[in-house]
Parts: structure tokens; C-alpha cells; sequence
């Protein structure tokens, strides 16, 4: 998803130096007219505002932290704002990194997909200072339409685990009512027909349940991420000592299909527990 | 729910006869002009048509075939048409009954709520013969705007029991992922906000969530039917050896609340679980 | 069972009067002086003491209340005893039965198996009077080692259900833990080594987890009789208000397991679910 | 636990420098002769062998590599033993920090609590080299009487995990079963009694369920390290793509409990989710 982003923030005229782990990942973007940086390090150096996109808390550990880690990087002023889904403890974690080196920091996962990414229609769950987040309106609005200022560093954070475990039991419960009302010699397709003339209406009824019903999962959202999520919202919650029963029982019904999955497949995939 | 079905039928102009197990609960329908049976039998003898509407399957069986049951009035070539919900393996043992009688069966469970009664906008999910559906339709037509024909009797019940599934884990996500919110320390009003502008909207996120907020929980769909929903979608999915791990994980939490609560309750207030 | 329990019956030298849904079933027990009746009615008539013991709750409804049902055949004064697992509610509505009947009623599941039944060694969990049990102890005695009086009629059950819940999570732990230990590439047999040094040393480590790790399912108490015991107490629980989320979760696996099973297993082939 | 174990090495003739977070817990150990060390890394270089037992991953990494870590201080050719129980992966990071440094290294996680601890009784489950293992065993033998050998490093860990998930489920299958019992009425030294002449025998059931029988809930082993280790061990379950669905629902339970609970209590107190 950096990609897309990158290439809005270059066509609405910023200044882009780039780096990716896979440098070749980043050709387009350098074609397009971005720098393209050696190190996370550098590209930090080179910024006035540092954006991060990574899959997960290692890999965005290794982006600050490693070897020429950007963290090393930032300048006092400057503005740093991550939009990796992580957890809200390596957030705080950054936080305190930051502010001990005067750099701005906000937490912005997002929402939205490939598709929201490349028509700059991203929404941003912000965590942090709500003047640092007025000052990046302008960066935010070209790769996005939506922001929401949710609380301190962190928050940005835990509302998207929240919405994702939700989504994943969204997808988790059209899987379950499908995978039953098909062993009962049933057509998934009525179900779905009746759900639209009901309260039980939804976007994932809309976007997902079509293709579960055809067994189409070519990657949207990849399971293996929605899976690191719900172990992410998990992970929180006992921390903090909230039960989530249901979120823990979907984690692993998600958990048996990516132990099983060959390829790299949609979370709506979980269909795969019941049908193979 | 059977008051308001019976107002518009009567509006409509149909001879109604009427037994409920609390004969003061038919005043106002035999007030608006429908006679009242003393039996179910004597409900059933009298009717072309025969609708029950009760609230679980012992509720049925009891009506059907206790002391002066339903069953023994019903005349070869009548119709009997069943909008409780109860388990397919029972609409199964009624439609043998009827047809050993020459009764024409339909299953035929509704959504849509008191509001949807009263309005006559209920949906009405139809297990049972074709023809039979069609000849129905002008009774159907007067309670309810739509019907879906999904197969053989059960298939109602069947298809029933999926959508009340999915509507109990939809809540059931939302009280967790609100539940996990609070605990730290951000606002759920927040997560419903966002929610509305992603892929995690629907309708229960647009009807249930603002109460759920509230702690509001007058009993729209009470949380003791929903309950008996899910364990008669368990008990079928055990039956056919369709593994539901979600959705017995969430029955265990709205168990836990049935079992703690000393009013009755709307089933969102599973959110109880959490803050009591 | 019936038959071992019958056998060591007509070995202490009572009369025996049998009755199989499936008469071939009676054949060794005829051989061995039994008399065969026609109708389980027959066998009660023929009675001073009637014992069942069949597989579930419809079975025993039917060898009671169905065509030629044994409790028209109970005389006032006999004792009924039911060794069957089946629901306290069941228990409850027999016992009822009996009463007007003039009948003494006890229930009394059993635990110790085949090889129990065989040995004279079950035990019985018995609920009802204490003086109906004191007059029983000669014909419990023929069949078992040991009985405990735990309540009213019903409570036989209840502690039964409980205690096989727990057998099936322990034996579903085991089979979790090992399916744990085996995909991070160790030898499940150093598991069970370690645990036999210490506090998770149990029955089930001693007599089901070296089948276990063989991988032979041949029946000893059959994975589906386990699978509907798990139900009977999760409905018990339920009408209860007792949440029971791990028993819930192990039911699940279970029902996958029946579900994809062709032949007849022990419940320990809860493994399945892991190892195809 | 680290104090009895320190207690008999000492005993046994061994010099003992000891580094403890909190100074004064170290007292006893001092005054029986143990030479205390201001910071991890002094303790590492003053000794041949270094033995480290915290609660828990970031505590352990903290000692190893925090400001003055043990790992700075460790001379090549000296041996490491953890007995913490941690992460397989956090092990063999460990295990790869060891080697670049010339230093043996044993995952050495421990059975048999405060009591086997001081009685120099405890079980040590090995993951590492067989000749290192050879090596140390005067030095475990001071503190157990046993040690298994299970694999490379890691594997000491995984078979630990494996088992406290046995135990968590023992004892929460147990709680569940109580809970079930009460509610319906009847004395769960009952089932207890029954459970002791059947297969459900097990050493939680002498050691734990008196206990839970009385709702006396003094911290042997504490609920918050169970819950910490039933979450290791689900977050190995998760990276390996095996589904633990018991474990998952019996982890939520823990939580529960844990987020209500005010003091200190042993893991039995898994009771408290449903008695409070």
C-alpha cells in the first residue's frame, strides 16, 4: 500500500524519498520522479515529514530500531507518522522515542484497501497531538478524505484492532451460517438474498460474500494479516484483562486455515475451515 | 408478535378465530372482531388457515399435540402455516403429521421485529411446497411486503436460524470490540463513528450500537429468544456435524448474561458480560 | 453394555427378561437363560425391577412412550432404574411418570465401560430416594462395585454429564497440547513422559494418550456418544445460565471431527482434527 | 523461586553470586553466603555458570540485554541456563546470542513450584545440546531430581507451554464442571468423590479441586503467570498454524478473571468467572 500512497503524495507536488526493504518495490515510485533512499535512515534524514507502511511490530521494530534505522534519522521537528497496523504497546514505545528526540509523532493506521490507497480515498484512524495532527491535514488529504483524531498515541491504534476483530467476525459469521445452511442442503445464495431484506444488511455482506460463495480469494486483505490483527486485538485485550470470547474462538478457526493454506489468500478464506 | 399479525389480517378483512395460552392477551383482537377459540383444537376446527406464532418448541409441541392440540382439529385440504421459531427436525415431524392428515404446511419464521408486525412489513422465510406458498400469498401479502421460497419444509427454520446466528455474533462483535475500547480508556462513540465510514457498517452498527452505548436494553428481540436461537442453530449444526466455533463461543456470553439478568432484557445487552 | 450387565445378572441367578430394539442383540443373554419379550411393555409386565440402557435421549423416550412402551407395563410397587446417559430434564418427566404410576424410580448412568460392565466393577452416579437405593443394592451389586447417592432424580445425570465434560476436555487437551508439541517438530512422547513426572499426570494420560499418539480410534466409549454427552450438558448449562466456554469450544472440535468421520471412533480421535 | 533454588546450590558447596531487580529479596541468599552483584552483567562474569529465573519475556530480555545485561558479561566458554518460562522464539534468539559469543546454552523451564523448588525436587525440561546437558546435571541435581532432554533449544520451552495448557484446561474443565454441579443444586464434593473412583482422576483433582471446593485461592502457581503462559502458548500455536480452540476459550476465562480480580490469587481462583 506505500506505493499508491507515494504516488499521491508525488502527484499532488511533495518532495518523496523513498525506501523499501525490496528496493525494485519501489521502481515505479522512483520513475514517477521519488528519491529513493539506502537506508531507512536516510530516507529520514532527507524528510520533513516520515511516513512509515510496514506489515507488522517486527517489521516496524527493524525500520526504527535496525541497522541505519530511520528512528536515528529524525530530525527534532520534525513529524513522524506511522500507518502500519501495530500494537498499541510499540506505539507508545515510538512515542516516547520521539518525543525524547523532539520529532512529532502520530499513529494513523487506515482503512480503505488497495483500492482506497491508489484513489487517495484512505481513512485515517489518528492517535496523537491534536494540533501535530491539524498540521498534517494538508499530507493526510492527498492520500486520503477522512481523518479521525481518536485520543492520545495509541488510539489510532486500538480503534482499528477493534474494527478489525469486528470485521473478521463479521466475515467469521457469514463463514459459520453458510458453511451450515450449505451442509443442510441449502443454496448459500438465499441466505444472503434474505440477510439483504434484514437488519443482518452489511458491507461485508455486500463485498464478501459474493466471493465466498464463489470460493474467489484472491488476496483484498490477505488472511495472514487479519489473523496478525485478531492476535494484536488479543494481545491488548489481556492486557488490559477484557474477555473476548468470540474474537479468540474466530482466531483460531483463522488460525487452522492459514496453518493449512498453501497460497496467500483473502481473510474470507475462513470459509476454507468447512470447505476444502 | 401474533396481536398485531392478527390486527392486519382482520383489517384485511379475513375471519379470524383466535387461542392464546392467556386468553386476556386476545382481548383486543376479539375486541377488533376475531371469535376466541377455547383450545387449539377448537382454533385450528374452525380455520381454513391455520398461523401460529409461539415462542419456542416445546411451546409448539404443546399447542400441536398436548390436550386438545392444534394438530387433531386441522380439516384434510386446510393449510397450516407455522411463523415460530423452532428447529428444522421439529417443522420436519409437523410436516409428516400434516401430511398424514392432508394438511398443506408452510415453515414460515419472520424478521422484521414488533415494528415489522405491526406495520405489516415482516419477511417471511418459507420452507414447504410451491404451490401452497403461491396460494398463500394474499394471507402472507397482508402481513408482510416479502417472501423468499427456499426449499423443502425446514428450509425456513434452516435458513431462520443462519441469520438470527449471524445477528447474534454481529452483536455479539460489536459489544467486544466496544468493551475492549473502554477498557482503554477511548470512547466507543469514537469506534461507532468510524465504523460508519469502513466496510464494518451495518445495520445492527445503525440499530443496535447507539442502545448498546446507552446501556439501554428494552427488549426489542429479547436476549432469552435470541439464546434459544442459538442452541437451536447449535443443535443443528451438531446434528449435521457442522462445526460453529464463534458462534458457540458467543451463545456461552449471552448464557452468561441470560443467567446473571433479573429482567428481561434486549439481546444487545450481552454487552453485560463486560460492564454490569 | 446391556449385555455384560444382563450376563452378570443371570450369573447371580435372577430371572431376566430382555428386550433389543435389534433382537439378535439378545441372543447370547437368551442362551444364557434369559426370556426374549416382544415389546419392551413386555418386559416391564414380566418385571419386578426394569432396567434400561440405551444410547440417547429419543431412544429411551421411545422404548418408554412409543408403541408398546415399557411404562404402560410397569406395575405399582417395581422399581425402574435407567442406566443410560440422557438429560436430568428427561429424568425429571420420568420420574413424574413413575410417581403417578406408583413406581420407584432411580437414574443411575454409569462410568467404567465395557470392561466395566464385563468385570461386575461399574459405578454408578444415582439420583432419587435413598430407601429405593438401600432396597436396590443387591441387583447393584451384581453389576458394580460402587454406587454414591448424589441427590433427587436427575442428579445421577447432572454429576455423569459433568464428569464426562470433564473427560472430554481432558482428553481434548492432551490432544491439543500434542498437536502443539508435534508441529513444532518434537515427540509428543516426551510430552507424555514429562507430564507423568508431574501434577498433569491423570487417567486419560495413563489410558487414552498412548493411543493417542498411535493414532488407534477403535471404540472403547464412542466419539459420538461423547459428542452428544457434550450437548446434553452445554443444554443443561444453558437452561441452567451457566456459561461453559471451554466445554463449548471442545464440543466444537468434536462435532468437526464427527463430521468428517466415516467409520465409527473413540473419542479420543478428537486428534482428527489436527492429524487426517 | 529463585531464592530456594539459590538456597540449595549453596548447600551443596557451590559459590553463588546472585543479582535480584528488587536488592533485598536477594537477603536470605546473602547471608547464607552468596555474594551479591549490582547489576546482571556483574553476575554473569563472575560465574562459570549463570542461571536466570524471572517471570516472564520482557523481563528476561531486560536482564540479558538491558543497561549492564547479563549477555555483556557472559565469558566464552562459560554455560547459560534459563529456568524462566519465555517464548520458544525469544530461546533461540537467545540461543543464537550465546553462540556467537562462545557460551553453552540449556532452555531449562521448571515443574513442581515453591515446594519442589526448596525440596530440591524440581523437573527440568531441556531443550539444547545433549553434552551441555551432560555437563550440568551435577548442577540441576542440586535442584531436581529429574531432567528430560527434549531437543534443540526451544524445545524445553514448547513442552513446558504444552503442559501449563494441559493444566489450565484441567483445572478450567474442572471449575466448569463445579460451576455446572452448584448451579443445579447439588454438593461438588460429590462429583469430586465420584471422579476419584473413575478415569477423571488426575493430580489436579487431589490437589486443586479441595481447594477450589473452598475458594481458597493463595497463590501456589499465580493466575497472572497461567494466563501469561496460556498466551506464550497461543502465540506459538499461532505462528505454527495449529488451532487450539479449548485452550483459546479457557485463555478468555483466565482473562476474565484476571481483569475483575483485585489481589493475588493462585490459577485455580479460574472459579471466580463464575462465583464471585
Amino acid at each position: 500500500m506505500g506505493r499508491p500512497m507515494g504516488m499521491n503524495l508525488l502527484k499532488a507536488g511533495h518532495t518523496l524519498t523513498v525506501w523499501n526493504r525490496t528496493p525494485e518495490r519501489a521502481k515505479e515510485l522512483v520513475a514517477a520522479g521519488a528519491k529513493q533512499a539506502k537506508t531507512p535512515r536516510e530516507a529520514a534524514e532527507a524528510s520533513e515529514v516520515l511516513l512509515t507502511m510496514v506489515s507488522d511490530p517486527p517489521a516496524l521494530e527493524s525500520v526504527l530500531w535496525g541497522p541505519d534505522g530511520a528512528l536515528g534519522g529524525l530530525k527534532a521537528g520534525s513529524t513522524y507518522i506511522d500507518s502500519s497496523t501495530v500494537s498499541p504497546a510499540l506505539v507508545k514505545k515510538i512515542a516516547q522515542a520521539c518525543q525524547e528526540r523532539g520529532v512529532k509523532f502520530l499513529d494513523a493506521p487506515v482503512t480503505g484497501g488497495d483500492w482506497g490507497a491508489r484513489e487517495g480515498n484512505l481513512v485515517f484512524m489518528i492517535g496523537g497531538e491534536a494540533e501535530t495532527l491539524k498540521e498534517m491535514e494538508p499530507v493526510l488529504g492527498v492520500m486520503g478524505k477522512k481523518w479521525f483524531h481518536l485520543g492520545p498515541n495509541g488510539a489510532g491504534q486500538t480503534i482499528k484492532l477493534a474494527m478489525n476483530a469486528i470485521l473478521a467476525l463479521q466475515v467469521g459469521a457469514m463463514a459459520e451460517a453458510l458453511a451450515l445452511v450449505q451442509r443442510a442442503g441449502l443454496q448459500g445464495a438465499q441466505l444472503l438474498e434474505v440477510m439483504q431484506a434484514s437488519m443482518a444488511r452489511s458491507g461485508v455482506l455486500d463485498v464478501k460474500s459474493p466471493l465466498m460463495l464463489k470460493g474467489e480469494y484472491k488476496p483484498s486483505f490477505p488472511l495472514r494479516l487479519m489473523h496478525k490483527d485478531l492476535g494484536l486485538a488479543l494481545e491488548l485485550a489481556n492486557q488490559l484483562g477484557v474477555a473476548l470470547p468470540a474474537t479468540a474462538a474466530a482466531r483460531e478457526v483463522y488460525n487452522y486455515v492459514k496453518g493449512e493454506a498453501k497460497e496467500d489468500l483473502d481473510y474470507s478464506a475462513v470459509m476454507r475451515f468447512w470447505k476444502k
